[in-house]
């Protein structure tokens, strides 16, 4: 159990603490949590993906998104929530459209974390995603992944989204037709 | 001066202490102040609009509307908020859409001054909005509504809607093509 930082357990904990420290989200008032909770209820997403990357430990990842959309002729209002959430997240234009993301997984767990008993619409969202960013960091093995990326499709019972291509069924199926590779899991043990 | 519900000096005073009676914003807490306001700033709309009505003193009336929306599938939120602003406000279902919309004018008014500081991105709308509702009130002659229609007008630069038919160009041309009527103006000195 040398490799800390890959198996991520303890590592979870450190960032926990770093970010805590760097993002002052406890000390907001009741009424920013209530507003910045209302406005993703309103016209935010909580979003959680499986997303292929080979040079991946389990060959996918998980990306979890934290999205504040509004229109570019109210792009000041997303350059507002760029210098509350700081230094986390990034702003960017789609169009008539900007966006402010935070992917960074241990702000967006804080953030849910603090955000949670604000939420109403998301409340169930924000529960099971936070479930998986738990459950991230202590999986150690494919079967481990795969029932987090189980999760993941779960979510999709609460969000909008149309065509997830990548379901757990995918991945499931992609580690059944490619090589073993125990390698990693010998490491763990 | 006699005809103190004509003009609506008087009764709009008294309206409010009535609205605030019945809806007790005030007493929301912090949270719940923010979380509306952020939800409203995130997918809401606070719209005004003029509204061709020959049984109206001014031919036209200003509609005032606050409007929640939320696809039917969380229809349950929208009920709730119903129940939180009640009995203000009616719910209805338009395809796959639900709404929440207040049009009464005291209630309206009451919402819009108690979250007012909560606002971000439809604060100036607001502020707009309210001195449509404040104006509303003191309006005595055809010239008093028109300088309210402009206001009206003004709304469109912080909203998004696309084709106002009728505008304040509209309501003049009406006043200017149809046989002047002092009625209204004699009984109002």
């Amino acid at each position: 159990m040398s490799d800390l930082n890959w198996n991520g357990n303890t590592e979870g904990r450190i960032k926990d603490m770093k970010y805590k420290k760097i993002l002052k989200i406890k000390d907001w008032t009741e009424q920013e949590k209530g507003y910045i909770a209302g406005f993703i209820d309103g016209d935010g997403s909580i979003i959680s993906q499986i997303v292929k990357d080979k040079t991946h430990r389990y060959k996918f990842y998980i990306r979890i998104s934290l999205v504040f959309y509004q229109k570019s002729t109210s792009h000041w209002f997303i350059l507002q929530l760029q210098k509350k959430f700081k230094p986390y997240g990034y702003v960017r234009k789609r169009g008539v459209m900007s966006e402010f993301v935070i992917v960074e997984k241990g702000a967006v767990k804080l953030i849910l974390e603090e955000l949670y008993p604000y939420f109403i619409l998301k409340k169930n969202l924000c529960r099971l995603v936070l479930e998986i960013l738990k459950d991230l960091e202590e999986v150690e093995t494919n079967a481990d992944f795969l029932k987090v990326c189980e999760k993941v499709d779960k979510t999709a019972n609460y969000t909008y989204s149309k065509n997830r291509k990548i379901t757990s069924d995918f991945v499931k199926n992609d580690y059944f037709n490619s090589p073993v590779e125990t390698s990693f899991k010998e490491a763990d043990n």
